[in-house]
């Protein structure tokens, strides 16, 4: 690393100095003159058909300016949990939206939702799994399940499943499977074979701040703009141009400062409150409330993994099959293919067979959060692997080599592995000091273990300008919003390209009317492709500049380097000009260069996996169950590190979310789909004090193919193997395996029991 | 012209219909929480002594939360007007800004300036040209005159003169001169000399909207943002962080919509403002009253030009000599020789020698208004050719047309006219039915008058970004403010170039932190430079959409062809991509095109120049001296028509403000320096009744080598030759030359006794 300048340094965010003295400005923030606060009046029932909704007392409330019902909503093919907008007829969720009280102020509004009289006429729901298959379950779409959200592809890549979803009258939103070889011959040829029935909970994305919207209408062309807190302003500005059947180009959005997403802010409200501003003229503004936020956003959905290994007695694995249902909630998410697909797509196995089924159910619709579904897989495949090393007494490092899938090997849809480390971070792992030393913490009581798992990773074309500016530096503008440091990526990367100190540079987003293409800041991608076109614009920029002082020193441009924010000609340190200098002449009258202006595009191809292998110390107390997580070690590799700082950081908290996913979290609901976890005082959400006393995190950096400098996508891989990780050291420190997220005290306890 | 498919055809403005309904947002729309808005405490002495500003019953005034003076300003070098700030010790003309009061409502900062109490020594002041220049005179700047504001680099070309600037403890500001041949002998070869003093008023750009600046502080980083109606975001971004010693990364300008600039909003209070802001850590507002917009901010400058020619019998000119004064007002402005530059250079001339002076006067410094001098030299040069064509019975068309530069001939600085229709506009005015037929207006007792003037054009580096969109729409990133239809013409070049209709193009100007740089729109070059940007980047765009279908077509770029909004193989129609389909697969989730992002970036090497030849037709009433207009014809070279409606319509707007600086417009001034004509109740702005009930315009195409098509600026020439236009059938019809503007009817009325 030491050919490189800047990237690759620890850099504090470039936009952490605002954000920690309060200046950044959030979507709530936003004051707009004439605007209106909206709240929701929701639904009591998880399953009721809506007799009426009396809104003449709530019209009468001081402030309130309107009340809005399906009625004053476009009325749509719901093909997307965000196209429901407010309910038509019929509530399918305990906590959807029915009308949205619009008033002066927010306290107006809340006075008068509780003016509303709703006349439900109740009607059976199920929310369970088991439940919404059963014959004559209470369908939740009965005329026919609508497309799904195709969740899987915006987080991971298409996959080519075996099956094609079947659609028909049922809770069944999908269907897909894979195979390979022959799974009743894999797992004859098994010494030895294990299973379980895995479960992982409805958990939260828990972002500190809530959906937060703002749109203003412009009444002349029926166009609308947006401030919003979202992790794609591209795709909120795409679904509320089809939501209002307006061309996208007349719906501007501007991504704000983000406070957190980690998923759930892919686009939910934006459609509706669109559709409010334009309904009533007027600015409309929606912050959810915490108890909103967790009765109806989208959180990461229940997931059961019924799954089978076969293994020879060297350790290596002869076959899979495995069956995944997750629970959709009201809308289809299309998930449930995307976890079969991980499944058989980690370790080599010659056969396996994986099913997966989505099921539609009575509650709140699912989302993503941070590596969907990956916690899960790993939580069982990382499971079964430690028993089956328990079982032949295998090293369970080893026994992950031994079966570990590498680069070119087939994944379940038998597309080949790009360029990966699972195998450089397991070896990195074994050569901790906190695995080299277990025995120590073993004979103190604690227990060890260890997991691997990580995120395929995504690809999304990307666009990015570089402009200098007369004061010498470079403006780098970008699409993606910043939810993780990319802005500070972004600058280093450019500044090492560009041959600049990083205080040289500036990242500035805009908003989509104005900003290059950049997908969602999603899928673990932004730096793996907005940050390529950014390497691409910065280079370009270079050339732009160098050809500018080549024909000013008249030398050609192989003679020039930049150094010290100047152009100068080699060997010759006294003839240079200073890089604001070059943009003056280039930004003038009469100026005879044209400006420094330069573009990146970039469209990767392959995506850039990336694994993350965990070791987890803990204790178990044997009074109360409870499990004390001393020691969490995370490996990850990154590819290149292009800030090790926020790298880390990012390592870190995923690894957090993953104690939250092993330890806490769960979105509990009654048999009749009432949520009995509304708020952070039911719902534990790991603070501080939950986190390792000791947490380390090591970098690997086995180069991606195509990405900037190798780098690869950090956010999602880290919360994936935590919980395994936890689960394997608890089984290490007690001899119990535990098969249901969370891992809760009670739950440990009675298990002991 | 039937080769093109958009460019040429009338088209309506794009925002036309946003600006009549009243939905385009001003600046002094804007409502900033926590904004606090200014009003000036102005000088009522034209020079004095600052002994004290007593502001204590100001502070006092409810809703008045500050006044600022210049000690919480900072205290630069006043090396340019704008950094004049608030007046330091001693003011320099009377309505000079000396506080700020800054309050929660307008009415409120008005009550506090009525408070204030300044103390001053009044000091004497000379406010005319020959005062000025008299010897002992009181200086303006008598510790060195500051260096100049280069307002002629700023809307012509460089100019090198032979002379350059003195500067001494004088009130002279500059002096330039330029000749060639001998003028003597020049003379002496004349069969005909005519001469003539020609004074020109100082006059006002009266826009609609008065200067308006929104400045909002960035605690945390020192910067500041700003909205502005400005014709140059970019200059005000450079000069506020001048002013307030800040890296201009920091400063962000949005150019709102201008509601009229005319040259008079390159930049004048936006760094006071944005230094306000600073001070008192709000949002500060300001907004001139047309009383301040008419005392401070920055008009037309007076001129006096003694001018003398000399021709043969045959009509070619032999000599001319010209000494020409300008009167900046209290800052230079360095435009002198810039009207020197063009009295030698619109005419084939082998001897001339001119002079100029830069003189400075205690009133408030001048400003750019479009064509900046062009009136005052085609005034008093027409005039002359008038007399010229007089005395030697020569038909005052061929005249021009036997002395008309044309390109390769030198201009007064040596350097070769480019392209250019000074011949061909007066060609077209002399077949137009106005001029054929002018001996029946005569007959009628009118007369018929004729001129011809121009505008060399301005250059300046400009860059532009394309982007498609999933809508099919092209959008269109340009940094450069639209005063006069320029959106609507880079929609027209950018549909043209990329093959769509023009409702399928959008332009979108942002900021300066994100938008391609543009300079200033003056000078009549945002078309011309750029227009040729936008047309770079649409061409460029094109290409990438091609090689997209290409790619999916399996198929060669040049066997394709864009119709109807789409991309299909030529010959093939059925073969066919929708524009919308193919930015789709460049902009989702796994897309393997990179989006269609494309730029473009000129520095035009050469001006393109810009010349009319008018033709008026008046009535004299010898009763009363009054002038009546009947017919106006305006003819224009604008190499190509972009748009011929908004060309048209820039043709009648800049020839309406000829006809007022040729009858009715004035600022006049006191001998104390105390504006007389402080309000449009004093100050006579030509109204719809004051146009011409027959008002032609003629459109000639001499296409200039580098600009969009051959496109030149048109904005400036047509102001240049009303008033002589209008002067010359005054003479026709009444054989009284004026040789003073504006020519009222007490004037008139006083040369025809």
């Amino acid at each position: 690393m030491t050919e490189f300048k800047t990237i690759g340094r620890p850099t504090p965010l470039v936009d952490g100095r605002a954000k920690v003295m309060g200046a950044t400005r959030y979507t709530p923030d936003l004051q707009l003159p004439g605007m209106l606060h909206g709240r929701f009046v929701t639904s009591i029932h998880a399953h009721a058909d809506l007799r009426g909704i009396d809104v003449a007392q709530a019209l009468a409330v001081p402030g309130v300016a309107a009340v809005l019902t399906a009625k004053d909503m476009p009325d749509i093919t719901p093909s997307s949990r965000s196209r429901l907008l407010l309910a038509r007829g019929r509530v399918i969720f305990a906590g959807q939206p029915i009308a949205l009280v619009l008033a002066t102020s927010e306290a107006a509004a809340e006075d008068g939702v509780q003016q509303i009289v709703v006349d439900y006429a109740p009607l059976p729901a199920v929310v369970t799994i088991d439940d919404a298959l059963a014959e004559n379950a209470p369908l939740v779409w009965p005329e026919g399940v609508p497309s799904g959200a195709g969740e899987a592809g915006a987080h991971g890549a298409d996959i080519g499943s075996d099956a094609k979803s079947k659609r028909k009258a049922s809770n069944v939103a999908g269907q897909n499977s894979f195979s390979r070889g022959d799974v009743a011959s894999g797992f004859a040829e098994a010494e030895v074979v294990v299973e379980g029935t895995f479960t992982t909970p409805m958990v939260h994305q828990s972002a500190i701040e809530t959906q937060s919207i703002v749109a203003e209408p412009n009444p002349l062309t029926g166009g609308v703009t947006l401030w919003a807190s979202t992790q794609s302003p591209f795709d909120v500005r795409k679904e509320v141009a089809n939501v209002l059947g307006i061309p996208e180009s007349d719906v501007r959005v501007t991504g704000m400062a983000v406070g957190g997403g980690f998923g759930g802010k892919n686009g939910l409200y934006e459609p509706l409150v669109a559709a409010a501003a334009r309904a009533v003229g007027r600015p409309v503004r929606l912050v959810l409330t915490r108890v909103e936020e967790m009765l109806a956003a989208n959180p990461a959905p229940p997931v059961r993994i019924h799954l089978r290994l076969g293994a020879r007695r060297d350790g290596t694995l002869t076959a899979l099959s495995g069956n995944v249902h997750l629970d959709n909630g009201c809308y289809p998410f299309d998930l449930a293919g995307f976890l079969a697909f991980m499944l058989a797509s980690f370790y080599r196995v010659p056969n396996f067979s994986v099913y997966s089924t989505d099921v539609l159910t009575f509650k709140v619709s699912a989302g993503a959060y941070r590596a969907p579904g990956a916690p899960s897989v790993v939580f069982a495949l990382d499971s079964l692997m430690d028993e089956v090393a328990d079982r032949l007494n295998i090293d369970p490092i080893e026994l992950r080599l031994l079966n570990a899938a590498c680069p070119g090997d087939p994944m379940a849809d038998g597309d080949p592995w790009p360029s990966m480390g699972m195998r450089e971070v397991l070896e990195a792992l074994r050569d901790h000091p906190a695995w080299k030393g277990r025995e120590e913490s073993r004979a103190r009581g604690r227990g060890v273990g260890v997991s691997v798992g990580g995120w395929p990773g995504g690809t999304e074309p990307a666009a990015a300008a570089c402009a200098l500016n007369r004061d010498g530096i470079l403006q780098v503008h970008v699409g993606s919003v910043d939810l993780n440091g990319t802005a500070t990526g972004f600058t280093l990367m450019a500044a090492e390209v560009f041959g600049v100190a990083p205080d040289q540079v500036r990242v500035v987003f805009s908003d989509t009317d104005s900003a290059p293409y950049s997908g969602a800041s999603a899928g673990s991608k932004v730096t793996y492709t907005t940050g390529a076109a950014v390497v691409q614009a910065a280079r370009e920029a270079k050339q732009q500049v160098l050809s500018i002082a080549a024909e000013e020193f008249e030398v050609a441009v192989e003679d020039l380097e930049v150094v010290n924010g100047a152009v100068r000609v080699r060997g010759l340190p006294s003839k240079a000009i200073k890089l604001g200098d070059i943009a003056n002449k280039a930004m003038r009258f009469g100026g005879r260069y044209p400006p420094v202006f330069a573009q990146g595009r970039i469209a990767q191809k392959a995506t850039a996996p990336a694994f993350s292998a965990q070791l987890a110390e803990v204790e178990v107390d044997r009074e109360t169950g409870g499990v004390r997580l001393h020691r969490l070690v995370v490996v990850q590799d990154v590819g290149r590190a292009i800030n090790p700082l926020t790298i880390r950081g990012q390592m870190m908290g995923g690894a957090t979310q993953g104690i939250g996913w092993a330890l806490y979290e769960k979105m509990e609901y009654d048999s009749q789909g009432q949520l009995l976890t509304g708020s952070w005082m039911d719902y534990a959400v790991p603070n501080i004090i939950q986190t390792p006393a000791v947490f380390e995190t090591a970098i690997v950096e086995v180069p991606s193919e195509n990405g900037p400098f190798g780098a690869r996508g950090v956010g999602e891989a880290p919360v994936a193997p935590t919980a395994a990780a936890i689960a394997n050291a608890i089984a290490d420190a007690t001899g119990i395996r535990l098969r249901d997220l969370p891992m809760t005290a009670p739950r440990v306890l009675s298990a002991l029991k």
